[in-house]
C-alpha cells in the first residue's frame, strides 16, 4: 500500500498531539515551581496558571473530539528540553539570590512555546475551516499571553525595587 | 572550598552562553530551512534572518567581552529540543502540501525562544546595572520580534489566499 500523501490536516492532528502532550507535562512541572519559590506573588501565579492549565486540556480534549479523534499526546522534544534546561537552572541556582529570577526565566521560555505553538494551532484552524476549534484555541492563546505579561511584569518589578 | 554563593550575575552569564550555542545552531538550521522550502518569499525571509543572525552573534560576543569573559556557549537542551522537534516534522511532512506550514511553525518556535530568551537577559542586564549591554540584547530582541512579525504575515497570507 502507497504512503497516502501528508495533509494539513495531519500536520494539525500531529500538533494538537504535541501540545497536549506538552499541557500535561508543564501542570506537573507548575508544582515543582510553586515549591521552589519563596515569592508569594510569584508562588501564586504558578497556582493560577495551573488552574488555567486544567481548562486549556479540556479544550484541547474538545478539538480532539471535533475531529472524532481519541486525546492523546505525542512525546514533544521541544518542550522535553526546556523544562530539562528549566530544571537544571533551578537546582543549580536553588536558595541562591538568582532563585526567583531563574524560575522566572524557565517558567517564560515555558509560555513562549505555548504561545507559538497555540497560534500556528489556530491560524491552520482557519485554513483548514475548522471553524468550532479557533475560539478554543484562541482562549488558550489569550490565558498563556496573559500569564506571560503577568511574568514579565514580576521580573520587571525587581529590577524596579533594585533601582529604588 | 566551599561552593561561592550563586549569584544572578552568574545567571546572566549562564544564559548568555546558552542564547551563544542556541544562535550558532540556528544559524546552521536556517540553511536547512532554506532548501526545505519551496516558496521564494519564505526562502528569503530565512536568508536575511541567517545575516541577521550574523550580527546577532557578532553583538553576543560584545557583551562576553563587557563582562571580560571569553564567548563560549554552553549545550543548550532547550533549542536542541525545539530544533530536533522541527526536523523531525520537516522530514515527516517533506515534498508534501503541508511541507512549508510546518517549516513556518518551527521557524517560529525557534523564534520565540529567542525572543523569550532575549527579553530575559535584557531584564536581567538593567537589574545588574549594566547598561552598555542592554542596547545590543535589545536589538536582537528587536530583530527576533520583526522575524517572527514578518513569518506570522507569510502563513497568515496562505490562509488568506486559500478564503480567495
Amino acid at each position: 500500500m502507497a504512503a497516502k500523501q501528508k495533509t494539513l490536516h495531519d500536520l494539525f492532528l500531529h500538533t494538537l498531539k504535541d501540545i497536549y502532550y506538552a499541557e500535561k507535562k508543564i501542570q506537573r512541572n507548575l508544582k515543582k515551581m510553586e515549591k521552589g519559590t519563596e515569592s508569594e506573588e510569584l508562588r501564586q501565579a504558578f497556582v493560577t496558571h495551573r488552574e488555567e492549565t486544567e481548562g486549556q486540556i479540556e479544550r484541547l480534549e474538545q478539538v480532539f473530539e471535533m475531529l472524532g479523534k481519541p486525546a492523546r499526546g505525542v512525546t514533544c522534544e521541544a518542550i522535553n528540553g526546556i523544562l530539562e534546561e528549566g530544571e537544571s537552572i533551578m537546582e543549580e541556582f536553588a536558595d541562591s539570590e538568582a532563585a526567583d529570577a531563574g524560575i522566572l526565566a524557565a517558567a517564560q521560555a515555558v509560555e513562549h512555546y505555548e504561545i507559538v505553538r497555540y497560534g500556528t494551532l489556530r491560524t491552520w484552524a482557519q485554513e483548514l475551516g475548522l471553524n468550532d476549534a479557533v475560539p478554543l484555541l484562541e482562549q488558550n492563546l489569550e490565558e498563556e499571553k496573559k500569564t506571560d505579561q503577568l511574568l514579565t511584569q514580576l521580573a520587571e518589578a525587581r529590577v524596579n525595587k533594585k533601582a529604588a
